[in-house]
């Protein structure tokens, strides 16, 4: 099945909606009810979720936990991932903390970072090895997602050493744009990027206040 | 003008670009050098600077400085902006921290806790109070910008109480949709949707590998 990112990013956004309503009890909604409920769009939520019919019941709605088992293999979030953070320092450790205080799929099995002061302390319960080490424990725990957290000037560098040895995915919070080889996926995540985009509206109020597109 | 998120993201990316140039003494750039470069789309950039005609010359190119002073008005980042960071656990210390650290329009301002052990600390050299404060300390320091990195659970109560302070703008870390008044603009950042968007890439390599799309 091929789908685009921001579709994903609605399913992610269903699939926390569908927990909830696992949580208070709920068996069966409409497109209407969670649309209402969550401040979503019914029309988009029944074509997203069109590919999944037969969790749809005309009249009635969607069966919730069956759609969200649906939901969660078709993501991979019935799988581990193992995540490994490059550069530890306030975002990156941020990041390790994130992950590790979360349940979920997601483990933070390795931390990089080349200041001698930060290599060997323990950060989100993951201890901080060299960036030298990237080799040879990427392989070793089979990582596949790399997060890069260190400056601009570092970060094509960090991520293809990354690539050699084995990442496929990359979340990049530099702020440049990475080349990487086929097969290997990017998403930028630039924090100052989002600030930019609403100190637009910010500064026109009368400028249009079109719905975020992801 | 009417400007949709995704172009503004592009328009951050141009400036990032645009200041490279210059601090490398470009003073002219055409849309193929500048895509080649900065590993961008030549016609996307034609496009996206289309309005901003004045500064293209034809067959040769943009005029640098002109280009960066223009879109950096455009966007607003010509004036100072006070933020305000609520919750100042792991990730809304980053984020201070972050901000604290980059030079640039973005000024943290304010931060709020509600766990007394935070409360009078200083964390990217901005001293944490309670929320409580909010209502009092927004407006005093006219922070137009909330980011809210507290719980799901709080995060609609506390972005009530930005928005009752004058908050128009909310960067929002909890992974919860936001309702607001008109006139209030938020933005979601959902790292976790990022990992499962690119999860979702990994476990089925087959699948599409169409270029992300902010």
């Amino acid at each position: 099945m091929d789908v685009s990112p921001l579709t994903l990013n609605r399913l992610s956004i269903y699939l926390r909606c569908l927990r909830r309503l696992r949580g208070e009890g709920v068996c069966q909604v409409s497109s209407q009810q969670f649309a209402d409920r969550f401040r979503l769009s019914a029309a988009q939520i029944r074509k997203d979720l069109a590919t999944f019919g037969e969790f749809g019941i005309r009249g009635v709605g969607y069966e919730v936990e069956p759609l969200l088992r649906r939901i969660t293999e078709l993501l991979g979030l019935d799988q581990r991932h193992a995540l490994a953070v490059v550069g530890m320092g306030s975002l990156g450790s941020a990041f390790a903390r994130h992950i590790g205080e979360t349940r979920g799929p997601f483990v933070v099995a390795a931390g990089f970072d080349n200041d001698p002061d930060k290599v060997g302390r323990t950060v989100g319960g993951v201890l901080v090895e060299p960036v030298s080490a990237i080799a040879s424990t990427v392989p070793e725990r089979d990582v596949r997602i790399g997060i890069v957290a260190v400056p601009a000037a570092a970060a094509q560098e960090i991520c293809d050493q990354l690539v050699a040895a084995g990442i496929r995915s990359v979340l990049n919070f530099a702020p440049v744009r990475l080349a990487t080889s086929e097969g290997v996926r990017t998403r930028n995540v630039d924090l100052r990027i989002y600030l930019e985009e609403l100190v637009y509206y910010l500064v026109s109020p009368s400028r249009s206040w079109a719905s975020e597109e992801a």
